[in-house]
């Protein structure tokens, strides 16, 4: 007997009929001597009806009232959530996040878990019951409701389980797992059976938005077993079969784990780049540069600066495509005067690559395979970045579908794990 | 100054635009110099949507979860109006039930209220700040959220205007007062400028719809100057006017009050009666042939014992009109035999018309120009019951708007006040 958390996402929580479904594999894990935690998000749609609602009032909501309002759709869900066990015959009990209580900081709208209290919810798990917390949300210190941000539910889950040391932590979603790249772009691509949080931090804020990036930090930090997995299988399949489903995120690099170097190929082509020609090398120099651009209230992703030569250097770095033309414009207007730039270019039509992998730190020539691949391609790469456990790159994103794929073969993503 | 206490029903909060007349309403009191607290019910329509969520889920639904889910209505409300009021520049702040505290009993689905904290209150209003507040649900001893039952958003408004204190809980709604009788009926029928709680009592239970009875029982409990006034007027119309027009419900029958004897005719033909013929007059009879009919769930309004001839009586009730046939069942099958009654008679098309006045204690007359009045139309009485304050009488259902029209002229209700 375990303690378990199943995390379930507006599309699994849409109708009456998929409550039920959800309801009847909760309580075939009960049935099977688990105590069941379930957190659900609200019903899809019901987030967004709630801010239009808001917006229609105020267009730029107050954060306090907004967390007020969008709160109730989880408050429903789990109500709804513990009626069909009950109908099913399984005992149940319902808590908003203040009930637990879920302690967060009182940043509105984008609030952080701080602690989770477990006394309440213990209690009833010895009693029997399947607790349902809602996603979300929780109280901070002043008694309001606050909301942890859009997908913050998954974050809930993995803050539970960590606060009731679950054995493992069920992300149920639409997707059946993390693949070593987008099954759309490669059609070899494979579902992985683990993976390790580093990577999937990695892969998340690359693009494959399986899961919440952070939720994926709070499943390291607290090392919680978590596991992403399909909604759409029929809710009688056998438990034995669905506990191995899925992808498996790991905190440990044990042995056991598959001995791929590379885990997947990351990619997005949201990005766009600006480069700062003749910058002079001096300190200060990506400050007076940044500062502007953040002042701004533009987010930066990758930021390169070259060894300099001859005191000048340049200064190259990516933001969305849609904050482009605005980055250029404060590049232009507040910086490129101060600082004696020489010329500002950009580009809006690049894609990022990566290849992630935990296996990298202690493989060598990792690099040198992704480069030499891409050089066979013939595409040509305009930046390089890296980290412990990734290499992305730049290229121009008509490249981007080939590029993903030749790597995806190159480092043997498309053979079965050994 | 004073402290003045707003509830707004769910026809004024059923959209944006209304939300926003609400608003401006509010913003104008305070404008005036009062401190604001508003008790908004659910956007219309939005409690039934919810309920049927729910038995789409579990036909009976768990009382627990119901309130957790029918209350996250009024929680949508209460962060609207505050978001409209800061639109208009207006400080406000929202609060559920359970974070004022608003402390309930832990009957679920019509819980009743045990005590209201005032202190967060206040503080906001010393703040400068307008405090919106959820009608309808409050919390329990045990953390749950409890909800008051349909129509419990009233009782919210009185409930916290008792314990701040307040000068005056003024019920916004789509009728622009009490009246002397419906005016559908009798199109002289006038509004009552001021009314007796008890008179309101008398007259709520009749079928004047205006308020929930259990809020015109905590107006009275608590002294409460509760005032009923229309939704409909604009909301700019000038603020002397608007407080001074409804109806207000008093707790004191002061000398100012209309002189009238008798305030209104209330009336309705929901109700059978029932007839236990030939009942043996002796100790606990009473009890024998109610006893079932409540154990049945079957509630009963008008109760009527003769005196006794020959140690043999009848006895007579009403019932609503849905339970007759289960109520006549009830006699028949348990109550006939057991007390060796005679037979059960029972008729289905009847009215109660009632006289309501406070004046009548004082007055003698009340009851012969009410039977006089009756019997010059030629209309038969089939029963008759009286409080301190009320006199009804059971007719046939065909005569009652001739009964209503009646008796309204005959004490004088058509003329204006003095």
């Amino acid at each position: 007997m375990a303690l378990i958390v199943h995390k379930y996402g507006g599309t699994s929580m849409g109708s009456s009929e998929r409550i039920k479904n959800v309801a009847q594999r909760v309580a075939k894990w009960q049935a099977a001597g688990h105590q069941m935690v379930v957190v659900p998000s609200a019903m899809s749609g019901e987030t967004n009806r709630l801010i239009a609602l808001a917006k229609e009032i105020q267009p730029q909501p107050d954060g306090r009232e907004l967390d007020m309002i969008c709160a109730t759709g989880e408050q429903v869900s789990v109500g709804l959530l513990a009626m069909a066990l009950k109908a099913q015959g399984v005992d149940a009990v319902s808590y908003a996040g203040w009930q637990v209580p879920v302690r967060t900081d009182n940043a509105f709208t984008k609030a952080r878990i701080q602690s989770i209290d477990d006394e309440r919810v213990r209690r009833d798990l010895d009693a029997g019951r399947v607790v349902i917390i809602t996603g979300f949300q929780g109280i901070d210190g002043d008694g309001n409701i606050t909301t942890l941000g859009r997908g913050g539910s998954d974050t809930s889950a993995v803050a539970v389980a960590a606060a009731l040391k679950a054995e493992e932590c069920l992300i149920y979603t639409d997707v059946d797992g993390v693949y070593t790249t987008d099954p759309r772009v490669v059609p070899e691509a494979r579902r992985l059976e683990k993976v390790t949080f580093e990577e999937m931090l990695e892969m998340a804020s690359l693009g494959s938005k399986v899961l919440q990036i952070r939720s994926v930090e709070f499943a390291g930090k607290y090392k919680v077993k978590t596991r992403v997995l399909s909604s759409l299988t029929p809710p009688d399949i056998p438990l034995a079969q669905e506990a191995a489903s899925g992808t498996l995120i790991t905190f440990e690099e044990d042995n056991s784990m598959e001995q791929a170097v590379i885990s997947g190929i990351a990619f997005n082509r949201d990005e766009a780049k600006i480069t700062v020609l003749n910058v002079p090398d001096r300190p200060g120099i990506a400050y007076q540069i940044l500062g502007p651009v953040a002042e701004a209230n533009i987010d930066v992703d990758m930021i390169i600066q070259n060894a300099s030569s001859k005191g000048m250097t340049d200064f190259s770095f990516t933001v969305h495509r849609n904050e482009y033309q605005a980055a250029l414009a404060v590049l232009n207007e507040q910086v490129k005067e101060v600082i004696k730039a020489g010329e500002i270019a950009g580009d809006p039509k690049i894609a990022k690559v990566s290849v992630v992998g935990i296996g990298m730190r202690s493989h060598v020539g990792i690099a040198s395979l992704m480069f030499r691949t891409l050089s066979e391609e013939r595409i040509n790469i305009q930046m390089i970045s890296t980290s412990e456990i990734k290499i992305s790159v730049v290229i121009e994103d008509k490249y981007m579908e080939l590029a993903v794929r030749a790597l995806h073969k190159a480092f043997g993503l498309d053979q079965p794990a050994v």
